[in-house]
This record gives C-alpha cells, sequence and structure tokens, in this order.
C-alpha cells in the first residue's frame, strides 16, 4: 500500500514558527505509518518561510550584538520583505530537511530529500527517472519528502506543455504536485492537509454553514462555489481541484485539517476525518441533517398534547407484541454473530432478548403512555408567582431539546429510551452498538412507525453503528445533553470527549451494603444475598460489604461468607479485615473495585459514622444500604451519605426505574446537578419562565411608582379564588 | 534577568519519540522567553536514549534489505540492549543538536552546545572558564545547551572532592549540574522539569496526596520522605535535592510537569504552577484545603435546621447595614484604584456600592432567611412512592455540594450568593475580581462572622484574588458546579477550561422584544425603551427589535426610531429593514449581537411564526418578549420561543431573580439542564432517593412471591389518610 500525504500548510509564511508542535504532530503520524510497513511519501511547502526567518538571522549576525538587540524587530520585518523568494527557498531548504531529518531520526526514519520542477514531469524521460528513483526509495524503506526546487525555478515560470496526454493538468503549486506524484506511483491515498476540516457549503462558521464529508468531482459549481462560498474557500480551490484530479485518475482523495489531533492515523483508520471525494451524490453532513430533524421533530412532539403523544406510545407497545418475531429473528442473527465472534457471555446474555422482554418493554410503555395521557408531563405550572397585579409569573416544564443515547449491547434500550423522549417532546439520536445493530434496527423501525402515526418521524434517529463518536460530539450546538449507557470505560470516555455538553450517567456503581451492630442478622444475609448475587452485573450490585466490628465477635462473619460462598462469590478483605484475620480471604487491590461479578469485598468498620466516612470516600455515589433495627441510626446514614440512591433495610437493587415506578429509566445519574439517580421523565424535562403582563416596564417599579408583591399562586389557576 | 531550565525528562530513554511534540512546545517556550531577551540556558539529557536510535538504525542499515524489514523488531531490541552508554551518549550527541539546532532555528534562535564533565566544576580554573563561556554566550544573544560529556566520562567516576568548599554537592546527574549552573552565573530561576506536576505528600494519585505548591528545604523527612511516598518520589529526590541546593544558594526554584502546556511562560508570568522553593513554613495546597472545607462547612450547614441557618442569614442582613460604613471605605478604595488605573465607566459604575444598596441587599438576604424559617428547602420531600407493602420510596432535597462562583467587579454578588449557598446548605468557594478586592475582603468578613454563630465558617471561602482560575478548575473532584458571573468572554473561557465540571449560566444575553402587528403601540414603545434604557448594560436588556412588516406602513417605526434617538440610542438595520429603506440607519455587522450598550438592532419579519424562527435561530435562549394584543397570537410565541424565559407585554428587564420573586439569584442560566433562568434557591439543590424497607429483596418480586404496587403517596406523610 502506498500512502501519498501532501502537507502543504504545515509551515505557513504567516506563523512557522507556531506550527512546530504540528508539524512534530504530523512527523510522529507519518513515522508510524511507515513503522507499520506503510509505504508513505511527503510533498511539503515552507522552505521559503523557514528560510526568511533564517536569512533575517544573517542579516541580523552582520550587525553588531548591540545593534541587534534594539533592531531585532525592525530588522526582522525588513527582510520579510526584502529577501526573494529563491533566495528565500534556498536558505530555507537545507535548513527545513535538517528540521524533518532531525525529527523523523526520533523514531528511526530515514528520508531522502528530492527537489522537483515542473518540467520533470513534462518530459517523459525525466518523468520515469523520478518514477524509478520515488519507488527505489520506497522499496528500501527510506521515506522521500518532495519540495518544489523554488531556486531554480519560479512558481509561475511557465513551460511548454506536457507531451503526454494523461497530464492535462499544469502543477502550479504543491497541491498539484502532490496530485501528480501520487497519480505517478499509483498511490491508494492522496490526503491534503490545510488549516480547515474540509469542504464546506459555505465558508466555514458562517450561519448555516456545514462540512461535506463527501464531494463528488464535478458539483463544484452546484454546492460549494456558490456566490457566498467563494470568500472562505480561498486556496482550497486548488486542494480541490488536485484532489479531484488525483481521484479521476483512481486515487482516493481527502482534504483534512492539519491541525486536527491525529488527522492521518484517523484517516488511515476509516474513520471520518476531513472531506473524502466519491463518486456519490453530494450529500450534506448526514449526521447534521439527523440532529437538525430531531430539533424539528422535538418540536412537532411538543405541539401534540400528552393523550397524543401517549398514543404514540400505545402504538409502540401494540408493535413490540405484535411484531415481535421480526425482532426476534433479526436479535437471533445478532446473536450468532457476536457467539461467533466470542464475545463475553454477559455480553450476550444482555443482548439476547426474548419474548417476556418483550412483554415487559410494552407493559413499562404502556404505563408511560398512561402517565402522559392521565396529565401532560409538558406545560405543567411548577410554580405561579404574582409579581405585581396583572403581572403573572409561571414556570413551565419544557422538553430539553435534542438527546444524544449512546448504548452498548442492550437493544431493549432502544424502545425505552425512545419511549421517554417520546413522551417528554424530546428528540434523540440513537446510536447503539455495532453487536445489536440488526435488532435495534428492527425496533428502530417499529419506533418509526408509531411515530409516523402523528407525522413525527423525525423526532428520534438511529445513528448508523459505523458513525464516528468523535464525530457526533463534533456537533456540539445541536445536541443538547448526552446519556451514555454501557460500561464505566464508555462513560469515562464520553465524559472526557464531550467538552461543553453535559452528560448524564454514571462511570461506576461501587455500592455498599453496611451491616449495623443492631442489625437483624437474617435480615441482613437476605439483603447481601440480594445486592450481590440477584445480577452482579449490574451497576446497583453491591461491592463492597461494611460490617460493624462488634459482628466479628459473633458468628455472623463466618455464616455470612459462608452464604456468599455458597453462592460463588469471591471475597477480597478490606486492609482492616485482613489484619484482623489470620487465615483469612486475600487483601482487596483496592477498596474503590467495581467487580461486576461474583466477587465483593469485606471491610470492618467501628459504627455508623465511619461506614459513612467510608461510603462517600470510595463509593461513586450511585446506591448505599444501611441494615439496622436502630431508626436513628438509619437515619443518620440516610441523611449522611452522599449517594444518588441511600437505603435502610432493603437491596441496593431496588436502584431502578422500573422499581421506583417510573416505568422507565434513561440511566442512573451520580452527577450532582439536574438528576440522580434513576432518571425518568421528570430528568428530561426543564422548565421555562412566562411572564403575561399588560405592558409593565421595570423603571416604574425603580422610580417608587409601583410595588413588587411576589406573592405566591397556586401551581393551578382554578385554585386561584379559593387561596383569596 | 537570567533563566536556567533543566529539561532532564524531555527525552526520555522509554519513549523519545513519543516526546517530540512535548520537546517542540519547550522550544517554542525557550524562544519566546529568549526572544523577548531573557537570558536562558537550557540543561537537557537524552543524547544517550537518541544515540540508541541511532545505533539500532546503523545495524539495520548494515543488514540487506530484506532481512531488515523481517528483522526490524527483533534487531532493535538487541541493540538497546547491546549498546553501551558512553557509544550511544557519542552517536546520539549529534542527532539531538541537529534537532536542537532545526528546532530553534524556526524562532531564529541561535544555539552553542556545551558539554561538560565533573571536572570542569571541580578545578577553579576550569570553573572560571567556563562561567565565562556561558555568559559570553548569553551576552552574544546565543542560548547554550548543556549537557554531561558522557562519552568522556562515566556518570560513576569518581573524581576528587572540589577544591572550592561552596560546591559541596557532587554532581551526579543533569539535574544537579543543572542547579550548580544555575549558582554558577547567578541565574534568577531554575527550572527542573519532569513528568509529575510537583511535589506531593503521598505518591501521586494515592487517596489523599496532595500536591505542595511549596517547599520549604529542610522540611524532607517531615513531609515528603514518609514511609509511604518513597514510592511515587522515584527520581524526584535528586530533583528535590538539586532544587534545595540552588534555592540555598539564592536561586529561586520550581519543579513543574514538562506535559503541561505552557508550563515555562506560565512560570515566568508568575502563575502558580508546580512546587516553588520558599523558606515560608511548608504549607498543603491552601486551595484544596478551602475546597475540602468548603465540603466540611456545607455538611455542618446541612446538618442545622432551616431556621438555624435563617439565624445565620439574619445575622448577615443586619451586619450589611450596622457595618455599612467600613465597608463602603474598603468600597471607596477599590473604587480610587480603579478610577486611577483607568477602569471602563461601566465597570466603575458595577464596582461601586451605597448604602441603599447594601439596604436591598440585606432586604433581599432577610426574605431568604424568611423562606428558610418558614420551611426548610433542605429535606423537602418531592416524591414519595409505596413501592410494595412497607417498602417506601422518597425524594428529598439536598444540597450540590460544593460550588464555585467566579465573578467579575460587582461585589455585591458576595453576600448574595453566600447567602443562597447558605441556605441552601452547601459549601463555596468565591473568586472575585482583583479590582473589588477591598469590598470583597471586606463583605466576606461579615459572612465569616455570620456562619460563626453556628461554627460553619468553612462552608464559605473567598478564594484570593492572585489564584489562578486554572488551578483553582484542576480541583476537579472537588467542585460540583461553577457558576460564573461576568462578562461574556469570563463565561466563555469557564465553559472551555472547565472539561467535565458543570458549569451553569449564560454566556451572552441577546435577548429580542417583538412588536405585533396587533400591538398596542403605546404599550410597545414603553416596553421596547424600558427593555433596552432602565439598564443597557444588564444581560437582559433587548438587543434586537423584531417589527410585524405591517408597522413598516405606519408611523410606528418612525416614532419608535425617534424614541429610541432621544434615550442616545444607537440603531443599527437588519439586512431586510436595510433594504426597505433608502436612507435608514447603517447595516448591522451581525443579528448575533450583544451590544450591551446603548446600541441595538431592528429587523422586519413577517408574522409571529418568523419572529420566533429569528429567535430561536439569533437569539441566545436567554430572555424574549412579544407585544401583542392577540392572545393567541403571544401563546404562540410563548409557546415556540425556545428561550428560558419568554415574556408577554412586559419588559426583558423582569429576567431577575429579584423581581421573580426569589429572593436573589447567583446568575441566570440559559443551559439545557438543571436550571433555567435566574437560579435561586431551587436551583442550588438536587435529590437523594432514600428507601426505608424491612429487609425487601428484589428477588421475591423476580420470582413473583411479592408484586409491585408504585402508589403514590402525598409528599406529606401527615395527608397519608385523606389519600386511603
Amino acid at each position: 500500500m502506498v500512502v501519498k500525504i501532501g502537507t502543504a500548510v504545515v509551515t505557513r509564511e504567516d506563523g512557522c514558527g507556531l506550527a512546530l508542535g504540528r508539524l512534530a504532530s504530523i512527523v510522529e503520524q507519518v513515522s508510524q505509518l511507515h513503522n507499520r510497513g506503510k509505504e508513505v511519501l511527503m510533498v511539503t511547502s515552507g522552505a521559503v518561510a523557514f528560510g526568511k526567518v533564517r536569512l533575517s538571522r544573517a542579516v541580523r549576525l552582520s550587525m553588531s550584538m548591540r545593534e541587534t538587540l534594539s533592531y531585532r524587530e525592525a530588522s526582522a520585518q525588513v527582510n520579510t520583505k526584502k529577501s526573494s523568494f529563491g533566495t528565500s527557498a534556498a536558505v530555507g531548504q537545507s535548513g527545513l530537511m535538517a528540521l524533518y531529518d532531525a525529527m523523523f531520526s526520533q523514531f528511526g526514519v530515514d528520508i531522502a530529500q528530492v527537489l522537483v520542477t515542473k518540467p520533470d514531469f513534462y518530459h517523459p524521460e525525466s518523468r520515469h527517472w523520478l518514477r524509478q528513483t520515488l519507488l527505489e526509495l520506497l522499496s528500501l524503506n527510506i521515506l522521500p519528502i518532495i519540495n518544489t526546487n523554488d531556486a531554480v525555478s519560479s512558481p509561475t515560470t511557465i513551460f511548454e506543455g506536457p507531451s503526454d496526454g494523461s497530464l492535462i493538468q499544469a502543477i502550479t503549486d504543491n497541491d498539484s504536485l502532490a496530485a501528480h506524484l501520487a497519480v505517478e506511483i499509483d498511490a491508494d491515498l492522496f490526503i491534503a492537509m490545510t488549516n480547515v476540516d474540509g469542504l464546506y457549503t459555505l465558508p466555514p462558521g458562517q450561519e448555516g454553514s456545514k462540512l461535506l464529508h463527501s464531494f463528488s468531482p464535478g458539483l463544484e459549481d452546484q454546492v460549494v462555489f456558490g456566490e457566498k462560498s467563494s470568500v472562505g474557500l480561498g486556496g482550497m480551490k486548488s486542494k480541490i481541484s488536485a484532489a479531484s484530479w488525483a481521484f479521476e485518475r483512481g486515487v482516493s482523495a481527502v482534504i483534512c485539517n492539519a491541525l486536527r489531533e491525529g488527522a492521518i492515523l484517523r484517516i488511515i483508520n476509516g474513520m471520518k476525518v476531513g472531506t473524502f471525494f466519491t463518486n456519490h451524490e453530494t450529500t450534506i453532513e448526514p449526521l447534521e441533517t439527523l440532529a437538525l430533524n430531531a430539533k424539528e421533530g422535538s418540536g412537532i412532539l411538543e405541539s401534540l398534547t400528552g393523550s397524543q403523544r401517549g398514543a404514540i406510545l400505545r402504538v409502540l407497545a401494540d408493535l413490540l407484541v405484535k411484531k415481535s418475531a421480526a425482532i426476534l429473528a433479526a436479535n437471533c442473527e445478532d446473536i450468532k454473530e457476536a457467539a461467533a465472534a466470542k464475545l463475553d457471555a454477559s455480553l450476550l446474555s444482555r443482548l439476547s432478548l426474548t419474548d417476556a422482554k418483550l412483554e415487559g418493554l410494552a407493559c413499562g410503555i404502556r404505563s408511560i403512555a398512561l402517565r402522559c395521557e392521565k396529565e401532560d408531563v409538558l406545560r405543567q405550572v411548577k410554580r405561579r408567582t404574582l409579581i405585581a397585579d396583572g403581572l403573572e409569573l409561571q414556570q413551565i416544564t419544557v422538553p430539553i431539546g435534542v438527546l444524544l443515547v449512546i448504548f452498548e449491547s442492550r437493544p431493549d434500550c432502544l424502545p425505552q429510551v425512545a419511549s421517554l423522549a417520546i413522551a417528554t417532546g424530546n428528540g434523540l439520536l440513537l446510536k447503539g452498538g455495532k453487536e445489536a445493530h440488526r435488532s435495534n434496527r428492527a425496533l428502530y423501525g417499529l419506533v418509526q412507525e408509531a411515530l409516523a402515526t402523528h407525522n413525527a418521524e423525525r423526532a428520534v434517529s438511529l445513528v448508523s453503528s459505523r458513525e464516528d463518536v468523535d464525530e457526533i460530539l463534533s456537533m456540539r450546538k445541536h445536541i443538547d445533553l448526552i446519556i451514555p449507557r454501557g460500561s464505566s470505560e464508555l462513560v469515562r470516555t464520553i465524559q472526557e470527549k464531550a467538552q461543553g455538553i453535559p452528560v448524564l450517567g454514571h462511570s461506576e456503581g461501587i455500592c455498599h451494603v453496611y451491616v449495623d451492630k443492631e442489625a437483624d442478622l437474617e435480615m441482613a444475609y437476605k439483603i447481601v444475598r440480594d445486592a450481590k448475587c440477584d445480577y452482579p452485573a449490574a451497576c446497583n450490585a453491591m461491592e463492597t460489604l461494611l460490617l460493624h466490628k462488634d459482628l466479628m465477635k459473633t458468628e455472623f462473619f463466618n455464616k455470612m461468607c459462608s452464604i456468599l460462598k455458597n453462592e460463588g462469590v469471591v471475597v477480597n478483605a478490606g486492609p482492616r479485615l485482613h489484619e484482623q484475620l489470620t487465615f483469612g480471604p486475600p487483601e482487596a487491590r483496592s477498596l474503590k473495585m467495581e467487580y461486576s461479578r461474583l466477587e465483593c469485598a469485606i471491610e470492618v468498620v467501628d459504627d455508623v459514622h465511619q461506614a459513612v466516612s467510608h461510603v462517600n470516600a470510595y463509593g461513586s455515589g450511585h446506591t448505599d444500604v444501611i441494615v439496622t433495627e436502630n431508626g436513628e441510626t438509619a437515619e443518620t446514614f440516610l441523611r449522611s451519605v452522599r449517594s444518588a440512591c441511600v437505603f435502610h433495610n432493603a437491596s441496593s437493587r431496588f436502584a431502578d426505574g422500573y422499581r421506583f415506578g417510573l416505568g422507565a429509566e434513561v440511566g442512573i445519574s451520580t452527577a450532582r446537578i439536574h438528576a440522580s439517580g434513576p432518571v425518568g421523565l421528570e430528568g428530561l424535562l426543564i422548565t421555562k419562565w412566562q411572564i403575561r403582563g399588560r405592558g409593565d416596564a421595570v423603571a416604574d417599579f425603580n422610580n417608587g411608582e409601583r410595588k413588587y408583591l411576589h406573592e405566591t399562586l397556586p401551581a393551578n389557576p382554578a385554585e386561584d379564588e379559593h387561596s383569596k
């Protein structure tokens, strides 16, 4: 495989020094490709800019030191103008190559310098010679770095046309040079790097401008070079024509941003970076369209009544049961493939759908529908205040906007999350895991069918599993909230990448059960067993068991351990427990451990206060439990543990939207703002303030003409009379 | 000024290639210092690592090409072991210098290579010679790069001791070499770079480990070299001893992380980066202590009753009035200094406190106190559900945790925000602007006095105005919510830097007033004047006036414009209005403009739907107003505009916590989650779920033994009987 990389903007004239870090990154990426066995060729500019810096130094050195220090700036300015293009190039070339040589040396990559002029391409003999040289260098595992020989030939010199008909385009710059070389050596890929992300429909940054992820040569006039766009595409035209020219001769071409971290490697890894040249119809960024649709669709949902949204949900619930055969068939295909790929057993179990699961889903969705029909969750008045006579303030519930839910494995998430979004009038982008793509597609079809009954199909979109999460997250302005559902890694990755978009969820579920000295021991056995063993992979399963120190003097510890052992639970000892026992369980590696399987840690604490401190220090703010018969001790724990869910004498496994009676959940949040614990309908709503006045101005209050009343009114206007 | 920089870790043996980008960043920073006229000297290692890469290439080149390609990995592995230290250094030295030369060339910086061995320091003559060489290079504006001459002298070779008593420490590595050079040339600063942020109390990353921002030599045993910490400080010991040694000889010393962006320049600019060596008592990171105190203090506040928290607020309100003279005196000093520094007039007006303002503050705080006394906002039951017989779920309000409020200029923010935090049991870190530091200090004193009545002083801390915001934001795990109050730039900067900590606020207030064709025109004049002119610098002031197209046929437009003109408002025309008028106002540069002064844009729209589209496209989701007598049109606007506040026939200036009757506000949020609009008490609370059970396990429900009831109970348990 031959990869051709043109780095025409790496060392720009206006800030050649500032691009050093970026150049280092490109060198690193190219070296990685080279060292993986890819054949890479690099076309670079920058010699002229480099030369200008050198020239200004040379002038400085010819001045006395005192002059240098005071006239430094002045001389630098003068010199950039004075020195000729060719001189600058000649002076800069050696410095640039030294820089490349030194940088590539760091990665053990050998480079060779090749300077070319246009006639080298026009004469068949020199072309052949050049081609042989390049191929030989590549076969010798040496990376050729190519530049135009500006010292001997002006960029605007006109030579006689090419004698070979295949080379119809003139070489006018490094972009066309790179394109020619790519074709000449039959490269597989031509990457043209610039300082914008790719081709846009309008100048980048302008309202409504969209990045084209693919571009079909020949459509320049229609899509890109509209009157408005020409401004933003300065310098881009030559890249487009070079990339088009190479593409038409069988070389894949991409225009991408050199300033984006790891752009080259991401392109090679098949991710959506920059603008790809294709023969397919040019389409505006499909992802962005989905997001805009979701926003529009949410408006449609919002305009419906609660009963109408409930009706959509009832259709969906019925479809889940009616079309269960088709869903299960699709699911079966997914499971087969996953099994063949030897996916983890717990992943397989979460991937699998059954008739019972679908029935359960339908049941949950119907309860959400009922809720909508009884009382619309939207436009609910949360607060009413009479600011002054005739000036009324209302705080009402409204949807958040567009939600992005990223989930792994469990396809049953899809209808659940979609139902909650539909009920609350939110737009929804769903990104499911590749392993469940057939199941997701089938379930999504039903959601669409249900939405179609009220022309709201656009509100929910299933994002193709091939889409890069980074790409989705780059649409910051279109997404209001991200809810990742899956492994801790997934959640943490999303949290790191979201940069500005709020993320609701929890990365870990390190749940504790504390058994107090005054606990009903039989109850403790039952709760611990349920909390650990009912579904050990769940985030609300117990990971650490805390025991009051007095219990260590009783038979409780041994019995508890043997119960856990019978269930197959591997036990690890906290440092204090480990110290107390001569022959006990091995010491836990960490007390901040989410085992997610039949394994847990046990630690000893002095009392409820130490238990609280332990939970607040090592827990993840998810769900924690106290088992005790002492009401006061229980209240201390319930009050002082800073977790989203805190339970007394009940299993941590109850921390779940369905079990809480919320109908379903989009996830469990351990965030310290917005929603905590299982997030149902309420978590997908925010409020908006409305004032209905009669021409009221603040100035009237400032000057004392009017007075603020701030009278709290009943939320339901019908009750106004009673309140007076 | 002489700056000495030791970059001992830049090119580490384990990943010399990967550090290239970081090296480029260091070169760039050092070049900037150099080009600003600072005298910089750089001590670097890496030649050995560099040489190993070169040697393995040399071996590869001596093999046939085929062998090279297949045996590449194997040969690389063999060679790193085979080649001797001295050989690697000799081979690497030239490559390393070529790399530095090439990189520094990019910034027009000339470098010189100086290789030294220990004896160079031990013999007075050679020491003198070396010193002269270095000083001469610096005076010639050449940057010396120094390395140990490992090719001629083994690092472990023992020479006879120094003949000069001042040099008591042996040179054992690049750190001690750099320290010696720093002392030798009377440097002002010695920066030792490593790959951790500085000195920690325990191994970095370990639970409870804290970065020391300052360190006093001689306290090594006490603070840093505890038994537990030795593991994490491998390699750090030599840096500490080198830095201590230089510091004791009058050179300022810092140990910092080479991996942190811009570390060198930030140190030079006086920011808190790494560990500074001082003679003051070593203290654990004061900022982190404040954050931990805030968390602890919030616990104390949370444990108080509503009446007790109300009592604290009443004390504060009384103090504001009683001690007004002292506050105003401090404020007067701030204003004098600001006036002398020629600060902006609008900034000065916001900086200034008056007796009336203090009275108003006290009044607002008393209303918050009243609210707390009437009904505690904490532990309010928002929802009660009977999950099953004997299993009750409650959702109750709890504080968010630790808030960081960053505010500029307006010192009246401080008591307002503190009151809201105290009322809601939240810990608070306040970072005020430098321009108001005396006023803030005085007001903070009163907050402390009030908190002291209930031993809760720790809950609120005023962060010194010298603290770097970056430094504060690095304490991610201790801060639950950031509320920036100030210019759009401040808010945007914080939003960008927060990375993971939620930010509540609004960066812009682009508020619209839409005057419908069915508007009461007198009312329109009044509302527009109030919205634009009452306080043009406020975020809830009108920026764009939208007019229904039919109004353009009437006298309304001219009269509206003359009213605005009389108030001194500069008018800009939107594109459509501009097209309609032959002699009209100049065209607005953008319709997304927050003028924040007596200036606005006017645009024409077809109807309420186009007005809604305009507001949703160009607005900032803050506050938007419709003026119309048609109720249906008004409801369309109220419903469809996606802003936090939407008003009918009332000025946008009502969007304010006090005017809404919330008592005060911590800010106005345009976020699409948590709280929107003015954020009062409710916005500083989240909820927690509590279950009180009798030994309930999920398994009992799974196996059908028990059934979920999910019966909604009245929030007030006293009403349970009535509901049945």
